[in-house]
């Protein structure tokens, strides 16, 4: 891969890993496949002698890791967030293949960067860990034992994003007619002022606030808002607002 | 998958492991992709409580494995046999990608068991142990580091096999007129007589007999032999034979 690889603008994120084997075995993982911008979402341990020993040659995707305290520090500069889940879950986003997904990832990450994110080893992503996400991905597996190492299902996704440009079904051109997407943060923006709005307003009850605000974000996460939707939605929220200045 | 799905008919076979910990992982690498048939041939150290820990709840793997003390023993009975190699050799044999070989080792495995083989975490595999396959298989990969993990390459490939069946591209029936291919024992077994005959004529030096006689398999390991064919050779080196009984 040349410099300028869609690979370099996608970025794995571990979520609250346990095992800092796993961390050292995901490293080797991604470089194997070009990747190397690896995000830690609060981890249980690292640095980790366990994580370098499993890293093998791949110790520079450790050392230039960035350790973070949010899923927003980690992703929120991203145009597409891509949570991996085993099973299927209620109010579930769009769900693709790992194939499909990499496919998709692979077109954003021409021009933006992108996230893919692995949950805890035991219990995997949250729901509301998930609904930062804009899709969800699963890998085909046995229904009778899907539990794939969280390093194993790295190396999946690894391989199906390098698969996309090997096999050039993306055209690296793109399509100029594409509106800018909206970010990841601009779009966390847009969902902190809807609640507030729902809130003042008296629509939502700010003591039961999750499920409606889940389903706004599943909404949302449907669509790929593009940056000019999101003002326009944030212009209509500040123009309805009953608590406006006046 | 059903009971008598084409996995079924699919081996790993892991030749010379030096850490129990990749077997275990790669028995979990098999079973959250629907494989079971794990074949170990001199294992470094099997049974051992690290393979049984990083096969979490796949020990069901470990303990039907077959452990072996020669590739043949592993090996002869399948049709089809891909070794896994990380870069080209001389004398190499026709080479697939990942994609590529898993939909033809599901093709076969529909009717025969076919076989997967993966070599020391170090090493890989010799050329002597490649020269018993019909073809060469490569994970695409970082060509600045492509060391994948043992059980990381298993993964992938076990997944490759996977979506061969879930997408469904490969037809469920056979082709009625496709001839019966031969065995790896009935191929091995033209080899040893090939060579007999080689040598009993004078073409052969028995010193020096490893290049010309692994120049002879890759030319039969393009071919895939039909089990009519190994019949019609052997009758020919039979009659050609000049120790022949007369």
């Amino acid at each position: 891969m040349n410099p300028a690889s869609p690979l370099d603008n996608v970025r794995i994120v571990l979520s609250h890993t346990s095992h800092p084997g796993n961390i050292g075995a995901t490293a080797r993982a991604m470089k194997t496949m070009g990747l190397s911008r690896l995000y830690l979402v609060n981890p249980k341990s690292f640095p980790d002698s366990e994580a370098d020993a499993r890293a093998s040659n791949a110790r520079d995707i450790l050392e230039s890791a960035c350790v973070c305290t949010s899923l927003e520090e980690a992703m929120g500069d991203t145009f597409l967030a891509a949570a991996l889940t085993a099973r299927s879950r209620d109010l579930s986003h769009p769900t693709r293949n790992a194939r499909q997904a990499a496919g998709e990832l692979i077109r954003y990450a021409h021009h933006h960067p992108v996230a893919l994110l692995f949950g805890r080893e035991s219990a995997g992503l949250t729901s509301a860990e998930i609904s930062h996400c804009q899709l969800t991905v699963q890998i085909p597996a046995n229904s009778a034992y899907s539990s794939l190492n969280l390093a194993a299902a790295v190396q999946i996704m690894a391989y199906e994003l390098r698969m996309v440009l090997e096999e050039g079904v993306v055209a690296d051109e793109p399509d100029p007619q594409l509106p800018e997407p909206a970010s990841l943060q601009e779009i966390e923006g847009l969902h902190h002022h809807l609640e507030q709005v729902m809130v003042q307003s008296g629509f939502l009850d700010p003591t039961q606030p999750k499920r409606l605000m889940r389903r706004m974000r599943r909404l949302f996460a449907r669509t790929r808002l593009e940056k000019e939707e999101v003002n326009i939605l944030r212009g209509l929220l500040t123009a309805v607002n009953p608590h406006k200045p006046t």
